[in-house]
């Protein structure tokens, strides 16, 4: 059970997040590539911050709105989409190249990320994006009860699939997020965080909003590194996975 | 002798530049990359365009500056320069990959092009972005009367170079482009530019504003796709180029 | 019955719309503000042309969204519209201060006119952004069969409404446009263009798509100037509507 | 002598200053305008802080450059930033309209302010957009040792100024600020900074590099907000400055 987290979201002059921190403690770092937020010189010390800690790196494409930091829905067309995860895919390859790693995984940002849970239009779209690009590049999304109706459809352009959950979210029955604006939807205590990280790593399992048990098949676990108070719980939790595992 | 021209030069709603028109006249396609001009989409179909007339595929970076066209001298780091040329090319060569083209060089636009010509600082900076992306990527650069200084500068980051020159540009006894401001800069009938065009790809000269004959040895020549008029100039130049060659 | 038309919609070095040719036959100028196409000095370019045509300046404010030009629905939160509504219409009035005129009315536009006249928190929003810039400013909307409700919320705030009407467009029988894709919603021929443009500006009333007569009262009809032929048919509906006035 | 600081530059999502912290203690707010940072909903926030304290709100227009944050100098015509200067100030005067206050100010950023220090034709461009906007609207620019020549140019205006003086900053002979590359330019002693302001408000002087006193007629003093140290700085020289006086 690998931990991912959005890297690289500062913006010229503006610092967001504490990413010297964070990359020691994550295994897969979803860097942002200019539409949203992050500028070419970010994302180059962002790529080799993650090569100093041998952290993977994977695209983290998302709208162009940077005053709204790719987390306004944006009525584009799937043509727009395809071309805009293809644009961003290839300007953070780039830095790879330049740093002799490779890119390893694509995780579409924000509002872009939404629309493809809901829109298999969009889904399709990114799916086409990322094939065009290179054949074998995987596409990180949202692990749900059932993983089999995406699973066939990224298998059509040959685009491997990644399952993230996550630790700090209630789930509801369907396996889809409680809405954040319902109570109890984001978990508070740590305790419940580390209790569902651990349960999601260990047993493939989350306890729904109702109570009960939903089968979550995930590779990684999505954590944030905003302040130094989540960047010690990704420290507990990647300790608790490892410890389970040994 | 290859022609080159700028392409892909729209953006979003905005068309620019006839380029359907152009591409079956030309050699090499400077596609811009979204900071000056263009957008994803734009690059999608235009490097399209280029491999359906077989035309190589140049990466067009500018300064991050669309209203200003990428025409007004920034004040970039030389950091930053390397960073948004990895960027850009980066970015087209994705839709390079996704038509299965390779990028065949790169010609840095506008003020960042006369930056280039003018401060070693900033044509260093350039040749690293590109020697970072890929091994064997050439830059496309201005003539000059003597070209030595340059090359062994690129040969230092083993960049290999593209010399360019001017059909429609008067020069001065340095291999300089006269002042646009001053009178007979700019060639404005189309006998001037033939001869030029003809000078530089049969003999390797021009003839300079005192009169002098300046060596100028170039691979390519620029033109330039805005009107009816200039496309009608672009197959009138090939059509002679080829001629002589013949 | 007052002309209305879109203007001052290039950005930078891209030419959109034939302003010189239009500005002379219209009554009012919807001038873009610089979110979804425009620059401040192409800004300060119409407002001057509108003066010199004597042409009522009209602030035609957009979502943030240059690529798309403005077309595309953005999911911004009522706050942000209501500030991106004041920030542009007060940066469109210092272009009619320098030019000792008054601005006459604000008109949203593209997806944001679309989504003032379906969600009516965005029209309050609007309504509110107009109102904190200056008291009896007016707001251009679309002419609908029923004008009631919308007056009565306006006359909340204290905005006063302008209607209007197209000319061009097939209506549906509720008094809405009908969809662009549905064959005969766009009118082709100018015949069609001229007679509804006399119903409107004479009997206050269109044929809708299943031949009935819906009420219409409108101040004003938008008309288009992107080419020659639709700026011949602006001069031919405005001699219409003044002889048949007269 | 007032005290002045940049206010209002976040952006989108990202936070920079402490705003909330710094108003109670400042007489002028140099508030961004979405040109270097800032947006209009930060800009609304910024200009209802300032009310509440009843801080002199000023426009603090800069170049068009996000990524850069306004600080790299930008080959604009003077035409440009005309335009620019009056766009900014007509978006900022708008919140002002919606807040009950007048505008009272303008005083431009980074790289926009040292170019109009360095380059006369800038500063009139300048000028010239103050007065498009309204009769009387004072420009705030740099006191130097003699203030004439610039009097008289904004006189030509009819464009009142304010003159500014630093107070962590070392002065050469000629009145123009130390470069900040150079040992001592910028002073890293709380005590330094209070000598210089206490000399600079109650003295109309400052000791220059070389120990010369060096006339500084100012009227306020530019301080800086970015942490709490500098917070506490800000506190301290009001109350000095106010000690001195009473």
């Amino acid at each position: 059970m690998k931990l991912n987290c959005d890297m690289g979201e500062s913006f010229g002059h503006w610092q967001l997040g504490m990413d010297d921190a964070v990359m020691p403690h994550i295994d897969m770092a979803n860097i942002a590539c200019g539409f949203h937020a992050s500028d070419p010189l970010i994302m180059q010390q962002t790529v080799a911050l993650a090569k100093q800690y041998d952290v993977a790196v994977g695209a983290h494409p998302g709208y162009p709105d940077l005053v709204g930091f790719g987390r306004r829905h944006m009525q584009c067309t799937t043509d727009e989409i395809q071309a805009l995860i293809l644009y961003q895919i290839g300007a953070l390859a780039a830095f790879c190249q330049q740093q002799d790693i490779s890119l390893s995984y694509v995780k579409p940002h924000g509002a872009l990320y939404n629309d493809m849970m809901q829109d298999e239009a969009i889904l399709v779209a990114i799916l086409k994006g990322i094939a065009a690009f290179s054949a074998n590049l995987p596409l990180m999304l949202m692990a749900q009860a059932d993983n089999n109706h995406n699973e066939s459809l990224a298998a059509q352009f040959e685009v491997p699939l990644l399952f993230e959950a996550f630790a700090d979210r209630r789930y509801t029955d369907s396996g889809a997020l409680q809405d954040r604006r319902q109570a109890g939807a984001v978990f508070t205590q740590q305790s419940q965080v580390m209790n569902q990280a651990i349960q999601i790593a260990e047993q493939g399992f989350v306890t729904s909003n109702t109570g009960k048990l939903i089968q979550l098949n995930a590779d990684t676990l999505c954590v944030h590194g905003d302040n130094a108070q989540s960047i010690a719980a990704i420290a507990q939790i990647k300790s608790a996975i490892t410890d389970k595992k040994g």
